[in-house]
């Protein structure tokens, strides 16, 4: 019950925030290809969040699925999420406004990929927490479908990467940055299978 | 379990996408019709990408009774089509910007409508691809209710005639548009029928 | 189900419209009272049109209570009755941009208010053809609750009289859609009571 | 079923105002750090109200455990408390236009947080008396939860305080503003606990 409207508000949130960014593509004036050509990086840049955000609809819904019951840790820890994934379409519209050619958007759109990735290992986290507490420190399902959470220790290197070789080659950082989007568009499979089974 | 919250998520996308297009009749400074009257094709364009939305929502509606469980490629094939679905309220702006008139922005307007066509018949795919996969090849609900998908390839060939015929004639085009509407007014009454029985 | 799903986009669409109101309230670049009051009759036109929304949601709910299967006639009723709501936002903005003490914005606000409710009626209309439909024409659950809806004609009459009278006095306008709201702030009792027995 | 509903409006409401306030933080044009620091006031507000709506949405979420049953009365209160929260997006972009400093926009902040916290009083008393009718005046699961409310009527003496003292010292005033904030940011134990048992 508790999960389920944890999860509405979360999917209410998440297609808020995946659908305003939109808004930032302004329809112009003239009916030309001139005209619609400069609303090309703020296209590419909306892509790019769509994508971003949607990978983290899927996860947070292959999470959830895990979880039975919420408490105040886990609430807040999936408030810290949905705070962090809140300020991506800002962070979007900047590097739409300004192309991804400078430094200091490049840098803080890799901050607004790292801090949700960051919330996001807190409340696998907080629900780990739970489970333990709740079965009396024997038992934890996400825990056993995480394991050592490589992949999610990985994305914050990386972006961790990307972001500080931002200074030095903002094409580099690019490449860190997308390298995250394709390790998690692939569905979590340990999940998905171990839930199977 | 797993429909139903992609279900609520894609509900939030849809409502939020039909919702926002109202925006860009923006509230005239004078209380007179004169004032009142600019908005006229903007408020036609937003009547008729309704019109679009809210069949594109029925048909989901219908579309996702047939669905038992989701997997990856369903989840994504879902995402790609509200992809193209967001943009909709964009081409609507575009086309409220400048009128029906001209050429570009009408076709714009028509790959806005052909391109979530294209994901919907993916989803489609996807969808019995999984239902025949789970049942070893031997039965997928959805192929049974869809068969050969008559009107969902009628409707990319009607997109791409009218959009290649709007160079020419921007009228005929949108009769084009127009048809693909009608057509799928009409509830799909054979998910319906074989639901019912 | 099919209902909880008709249910939850329109909760989605009801919510937007009824938020997205409050983005015309534009906050002042100084923080006196001076710049405060040229928002008055903004906000007066927005709390008016929140109860008028809310009035809807609440009937809304209410209704959804009698319906137990949902045709293609109730999702499109339904959608149509969406639809003249998603315009509240916009002929709220336009009386708080001029005041309620002019014809045409006033007119276009009580007629903003008049179309959901013929939406409304249809959509009664729609669910309880559905019903006798369903019972070979013996029974509807919606039909026994509501008799003959005086409620709901009043209310047709008395917007179509609110609206034909702002052209000689707009007060008398305004009382006119007063009455309206008065007469549905009370809950549908009729409803109520039927579905508690 | 009809808290069902309830809850997924009021999800659905909270989930847009939350969201909304962000469109205030709007992207410079210029790549630097002196073109984000104005920015800086506005991202301050539009944490602390997140953090606001968000105590809200947890206790709303509690609350609505002990629901059974929605009558008109816990309709129009919720209906309530959400209209006075969808006033924190612009209180927060006033406050986020000016500064915390000023005295005006400060006082009528505190007020778009004393009314919400009235409202959810009123809330509270709402479901106290439907469950008191319901066993005729012989028990009210919220009640046995809530005890007297301490936490409730002394967050409207602090928010109370707070507006007052603005006129002396604004910093004063936010001092007031933050103790409510950390009462609430411990979830309601009472509830939890009672719960549980």
């Amino acid at each position: 019950m508790t999960r389920t409207r944890l999860e509405a508000f979360s999917d209410g949130v998440i297609a808020i925030i995946i659908t305003i960014m939109v808004l930032e593509l302004r329809a112009p004036e003239a009916g030309t290809w001139e005209a619609l050509r400069p609303l090309a990086p703020k296209f590419i840049a909306y892509v790019m969040s769509f994508v971003y955000i949607a990978i983290y609809w899927n996860n947070h819904h292959h999470l959830m699925h895990t979880v039975d019951r919420v408490d105040g840790a886990i609430l807040w820890a999936n408030m810290h999420l949905l705070f962090w994934l809140s300020l991506v379409p800002f962070t979007t519209a900047w590097l739409g406004n300004i192309g991804p050619e400078e430094t200091l958007p490049t840098m803080i759109y890799g901050i607004s990929l790292l801090m949700p990735a960051i919330a996001y290992t807190i409340l696998v986290r907080s629900i780990i927490a739970e489970q333990l507490a709740h079965s009396g420190g024997l038992h934890s399902k996400l825990r056993d479908v995480v394991g050592v959470d490589v992949k999610g220790y990985a994305s914050l290197g990386i972006y961790l990467a990307g972001i500080s070789v931002a200074t030095v080659s903002v094409r580099l950082a690019w490449a860190f940055f997308a390298t995250v989007a394709i390790i998690w568009l692939v569905p979590d499979r340990r999940v998905t299978r171990t839930l199977k089974s």
